[in-house]
């Protein structure tokens, strides 16, 4: 038998996601569970994978089931394609796996044409009816110009404003069924003036045109930009369902929607949606017009509002969890056109799975598997200052359509928003309506403010699922986005102009305001310990160098500090002096003078630390970056230098000149200053190890135990020469003191040689550390500074879909951290493994670290809460 | 039983020289035979291990041994430690695995004291031998605080000349007992005033601390650079030999001397060798007096020389290859000191191998093991041009030390050769004779000449085993080292004067000599032809991008290019104005206009290329470098360009400065740049097909199947996107030209992770190359470019004990090479594999490759029949 491409909703079921789509499965399984759905089929995603590999060519034998399965759909619903009394008209839809909301394409109403407008119109006396038929006519022809053949939506409406100035109307909604076959008509020929071809009639070619397009449309820009923000595989492809249209704009007893079984922003339990009567669904997800709460339903068509809950009711209790349904109701008669696990904010998702599990609905496991990690970052971050936000002015109000706090410069397109991001400028990016194209603009902005849309606008949608603030629909505002500027309450916002964001409450701020921080606790600490219990002795570390980063990790819940990099600790105040007097020193001795300078200074910074860490471990790392980065290299700064050291501008100039370096990524740095100057090792030893004496002292009960890590070691004997140096020096200081005290000296692994040859180092590392960045430029052969060049072509090209750099490469580099943790376990079994590159805060990165036996992970103090989660699910998944 | 560090010579055996080092093992082989040997012992080098793992320390259980084995030689011997009437006086000499002539250190007439001194005379009224007494006793003094105190040996040399002045003599032989009585208070006075204690009486206490000394000796400086450059591990140590005296400066019927069982500068089959009466050894070695050379020996003493005919005839039967003895006669009685195969010139090691296969004693695979690849070097490189030799004036003629030709400036100290070499000058040393102190300056220079010294001084030894050319012992030289200039026939030669020497004849010529290429021919032919008979299905191949090296590696036996750099084709003349061209271009179509300028230059370089290889295959790799190096970085050459490319210089300067990269190693190179600019690799493509079609054409029996190689491959999906533009191309082209023509695509593996993945990149790539020298940067973190400013302090703390750029690193790298191989040939079984890097000319490197399962090596043209060769014994070792 050939390979089945194309399924009946009928044939499938919503476990077979992976084939159908989400979309697709859905689809089925509402239709198994005997609810009111359009029977159609659905195009599988290998056809879409079949169609790459074919070269952009849909196989004879696709099509084929196709047509085959489109003439099974014309005998279920007694509708026949073309057939202009009793015509099928047919919405071609995306579906992929993981849902990628207004990412791809849809198109409506077809399977029209000239004979069938005029066949429906016979079967209809109703005038209304007639101008319905020619507007779907006009829609249907202006999404395929689109969506199929890439001809400008906008050249489309102008067209429509050139009838409405002709005909003195201001709404489309003033045009009557002449201007709308007028419309048709002038559509037809711009498209044939544009194509050279007619508008083609035949709804075969139409379809098969429209899968076409769907599939082509998974790899448009704005999806490829999406998957990579979301780790979708470009490989999944995308499914296409084809069903029988039913008109939401028929008549007034029709409509269209959208409604989530609890409040998608907080999660309360309660049916949230909105419905616009007499409209398609495009007109409710494009937010042109502001539509009416869903609870109006239940006066405006009470039987229609209660078989919804009853529907929405039994959804959410069969997916056990809450579901984000399309609905359109065609003259009074209700269908389900989707149904699927809706997005939700972080508190929404932590409050939803806390009363899944209150409800006896989950269990604590599984509540712990509902919260995306990376979405908890929304709740980590600074909420607006309470006093800061008392004193700043509201200047006008929106819907709280994705909640946190913003604040940023005013920029009108999302070009600039991600040019102004990328110089480092903090935007919120304010437009009259978001689509799809802004995408890259919205990642880019604090925070988003939209003129129209509703809550489930496109912008509210994706905000959410972004954790990016967002106020919505806030119709006060005079848009001047042509001139650059805003107007609301009589005052002109201009670019630049800062205002400030409440996506919680929805209110507008004609400046900045300042933010507080974010704390844990109600049902995110009740969701937190559960996630704790899950992960076991798997640790959370964080990543921080002083005392306030230390005490917020820690908050977060961080069990230690993974690295504590020593050298951004040289770069305030006169240490940097010191520093500089060490680099210009020409003898060990010199060295040693301006060594001995620092060591106070340090061992005040390592005892700090050790106090807010109270008695929880710290790994310091040693000196790590090439000397010319504490040198100055203008020469201005080079003559002021020059005249502090008070050495000549020439001899200064010199030392500079000699530390440079052709790839300073592969250079002098690491445990490489190490070995050429031990006497650097020496004093962190000393300051590192009389700060734990001295803490120890105060607390006993911390009983510290130093961890003392050698950065960017290859070769064992490397490590050997530099921890000789540590273990002399911190015995004499421990033998000294007359104290009985343990530390630890391990490693980095970040060099590709480390870790092939683990098993070696770890006859003198007692812990290795996983320093992925390093590890992830030496794997690649590319420098971070550099890959810039040419990523986004390895983007475009799609041989990456992800950036390393951000998500762990498990099939390289993680063979490398495989690799490296079994071989040092073969020699020392008890070796301590963790990860502190910045993987360390990625989901995917700290499942891989589980699932590899790691012992930790480290990562930025924001991100603790997240690894915990990451760690906590990974925990589950494994079966622990 | 405790575990046994010391041995008795008749203990031992000539297999043991792991234990006994190769000296002891060759005494104790010798002892076994019957061959006159003083009896001794041998402290293993695992003692010498123990010592550095204790911290330097000879150990209680070791020092025991010692001294009971004392005992045990003096009941041997019949004579005791510090008894004056029959005292025992020992040398103590280092002898580690592998010979290392002169890197260590040796201390002689161990056991001399006051009373010994006096005992000894006591029963010897001969006044002669009073002078020798208190001449042995100053030269240890001198010897002992020296090696074992670290005193500088030219303090007493001072002390010396103070007293020759003060009696108003010239040379040491004047001085009579008084006066070396003298030396030996002063001496002893001297040492006082150094250390603080008086020099040691105890022959006891100078045993164990001249032990010590030799042990420590393993540790010198130049004893790790002769390790590095020779690959003898820092972990093998040495063994020490104590040996009861025997004194060549005993009296007129005393002699010592040094000679070898064949000629080892030309192979000739004949007793060769120096012997000097009334001396110890050093004063052979050392080349202070010029000794008479071996023969003379049967008119002095007819007894003892046949004797040592005798013995020199045995033992090269026994050991089956050329031995290098030394001998020392006391009182007309002839002792053994030292046998061992002995170092030999190329040319030499070539000859003997072939002679004694013809003789009968080995077997030509044992011949083919036991010439050193490397020393081929020598005999590959040019010789003087006979025209412009026959116009060349003989300025002066010294001993033909080393053979070889060379030609370079004049430089008078090590130091200077080093730091000239640096700057890429060619020096020549002269020196009024070498010491171990200079090996460096050595190494970096073309050829040495000294002033003193015979055939088997320290200056020839050396030459010798490096295969540079040394021209020593012309005394018709005048030094005037110390004013930069020397004088012979009245003319003076300064410190960069021009000079070239003649290894093979002596001859020294005053100016530049143009040279002559070497040939493979006579017995060099034969050798190389059971190398390669041995060597089987394994290939050697060249790294060459022009015409002229390919001719010259064809000859020397390369079976095809691995390596084609096209980037190196784009430097020439008109060729590098069209790259800059591409360059500046903005779009892909301007980028096209530039290429198709290169493309029939391309072309033509690959048509010629392909003539000469006469049908071998040849592997092009495609654009590696970035593209920075292609533009200027000076002001006024960009000036220049600008006008010449008729662009704004301001916007010459933007193109140049956004091609700035902060780690270029790491940057956009490679197929980076095929993947950002296509049609790069569409027009070699193009020219590579192209080339080979119209050389096919004009000789079918080629049949020539293009190698394309894309560089720089990290991941799958990269090759396989440049892959598709080769394959469009390449393609298009044989199907326009009507023919049916394969060609191959492979990769690079040069990125760790293209290693790592390689069962993926295999998929794709038909071949692969290792690139081992940007797998070594990346492998181990760090640029060549940069690693100059550290890698000195590696070597000094024996992080490193070779250079990973010259010897493959086969812990780290090589394991990478093993695992990609392994990978490959899963996913490929038939897939070729080859090295590129310069370790391709390696034979260490060359080993590890063949016993990995690679099918050829690559490496430059004047590497080729090392490579041949190093390739044949390993397949020898396998057992193949």
């Amino acid at each position: 038998m050939a390979h089945k491409y194309v399924y009946l909703f009928s044939e499938g079921d919503g476990s077979m996601r992976e084939l159908l789509g989400g979309k697709g499965a859905n689809l089925a399984e509402m239709s198994r569970l005997g609810m009111p759905v359009p029977s159609g089929f659905t195009v599988t995603t290998e056809a879409c994978t079949r169609y790459y590999d074919d070269g952009k060519v849909i196989a004879a034998d696709i099509e084929k089931e196709i047509y085959d399965n489109l003439a099974k759909i014309e005998e279920i619903n007694g509708k026949r394609f073309a057939d202009p009394k009793n015509p099928l008209l047919v919405s071609v839809r995306s579906g992929a796996r993981a849902s990628m909301p207004g990412m791809m394409d849809t198109i409506l109403n077809l399977g029209m044409n000239d004979e069938v407008a005029a066949g429906l119109i016979a079967g209809n006396s109703d005038p209304k009816f007639a101008r319905f038929v020619y507007d779907s006519y006009r829609r249907f022809i202006q999404m395929f110009s689109d969506v199929v053949m890439e001809i400008s939506k906008k050249t489309f409406e102008v067209i429509i404003d050139e009838l409405k100035a002709k005909k003195g109307v201001k709404n489309d909604i003033d045009l009557d069924v002449e201007d709308m076959k007028e419309l048709v008509v002038r559509f037809k020929a711009y498209y044939k003036e544009q194509k050279g071809v007619d508008f083609p009639t035949d709804p075969k070619e139409q379809m098969m045109e429209s899968v076409k397009a769907v599939f082509r449309s998974w790899d448009n820009p704005r999806a490829n930009v999406y998957r990579r923000m979301n780790d979708i595989p470009y490989s999944w492809g995308t499914a296409v369902n084809v069903q029988p249209m039913v008109f939401g704009n028929l008549n007034d007893r029709s409509g269209t929607g959208v409604a989530f079984t609890r409040d998608p922003a907080t999660g309360e339990k309660a049916l949230f949606g909105e419905y616009l009567i007499n409209a398609q669904g495009e007109d409710v997800v494009a937010g042109v017009r502001t539509p009416s709460k869903i609870s109006h339903l239940q006066q405006d068509m009470p039987e229609v509002y209660n078989q919804f809950v009853e529907i929405a009711n039994k959804l959410e209790a069969h997916y056990r969890d809450m579901q984000d349904m399309e609905f359109t109701i065609e003259n009074g008669k209700l269908y389900m056109l989707q149904t699927r696990n809706g997005k939700r904010t972080a508190a929404a998702a932590l409050k939803i799975a806390v009363d899944l599990v209150d409800e006896g609905m989950i269990t604590e496991k599984e509540a712990v598997l509902r919260v995306e990690p990376k979405q908890l970052d929304s709740l980590l971050h600074p909420q607006f200052d309470a006093a800061a936000l008392k004193a700043a002015e509201v200047i006008g109000t929106g819907l709280a359509a994705s909640p946190g706090a913003a604040c940023g410069k005013v920029v009108f397109t999302a070009e600039d928003a991600k040019e102004w991001a990328a110089k480092g400028e903090k935007v919120c990016l304010v437009r009259l309506e978001t689509s799809p194209e802004d995408i890259e603009g919205m990642v880019a902005a604090e925070g988003i403010l939209t003129v129209r849309g509703g809550m489930t606008s496109h912008a509210a949608v994706v905000a959410r699922g972004m954790g990016t603030c967002c106020v919505s629909g806030c119709g006060e505002i005079t848009m001047h986005a042509d001139k650059k500027y805003f107007e609301i309450g009589g005052k002109q916002y201009h670019e630049g102009d800062y205002i400030s964001l409440d996506g919680s409450t929805g209110k507008i701020y004609g400046q900045a305001v300042a933010t507080a921080e974010a704390t844990i606790s109600g049902d995110f600490g009740r969701f937190m310990a559960w996630a704790d219990a899950a992960r076991g002795d798997f640790k959370v570390r964080t990543n921080a160098d002083n005392p306030r980063d230390t005490a917020q990790a820690v908050k977060f819940g961080a069990e230690g500090i993974g690295l504590c990099r020593t050298e951004h600790m040289f770069f305030e105040g006169d240490r940097i002096k010191a520093i500089r007097e060490m680099i210009v020193s020409k003898t060990a001795d010199e060295r040693k003078v301006a060594l001995a300078k620092i060591l106070p200074l340090q061992q005040g910074d390592f005892e700090a630390m050790y106090r807010v860490l109270e008695g929880r471990p710290m790994t310091v790392r040693f000196l790590d970056p090439p000397l010319h980065e504490f040198v100055p290299t203008k020469d201005d700064e080079i003559k002021e230098l020059a005249a502090e050291m008070k050495i000549g501008v020439e001899e200064l100039k010199n030392v500079i000149a000699s530390l440079h370096e052709s790839n300073p990524m592969m250079g002098h740095r690491g445990c490489r200053l190490a070995v050429t100057y031990p006497e650097i090792a020496a004093m962190q030893t000393t300051a590192v190890i009389n700060a734990a004496i001295t803490v120890n002292k105060e607390h006993p009960e911390y009983n510290i135990v130093p961890e003392i890590m050698i950065p960017l070691v290859g070769e064992i004997k490397e490590l050997k020469y530099v921890k000789d140096t540590v273990v002399e020096t911190a015995d004499k200081i421990i033998a000294d003191a007359g104290i009985d005290m343990h530390y630890k000296v391990g490693t980095m692994i970040e060099i590709p040689r480390a870790a092939i040859t683990a098993d070696e180092i770890a006859k003198e590392a007692e812990f290795f550390s996983f320093g992925t960045n390093d590890l992830t430029q030496m794997t690649f052969g590319f420098s971070r500074d550099d890959a810039g060049k040419f990523l986004d072509a390895y983007y475009e090209t799609k041989i990456f879909e992800s950036d390393p750099f951000a998500k762990l490469d498990q099939n390289g580099v993680g063979k490398l951290v495989q690799m490296a943790a079994k071989l040092g376990r073969q020699t020392r079994p008890d070796i301590k493994l963790g990860i502190c590159g910045e993987h360390g805060g990625d989901p995917s990165s700290v499942e891989f670290c589980y699932n590899n036996g790691l012992n930790y992970v480290s990562c930025s103090p924001f991100r603790v809460p997240i690894a915990r989660l990451a760690a906590a699910q990974a925990a589950i998944k494994a079966g622990k």
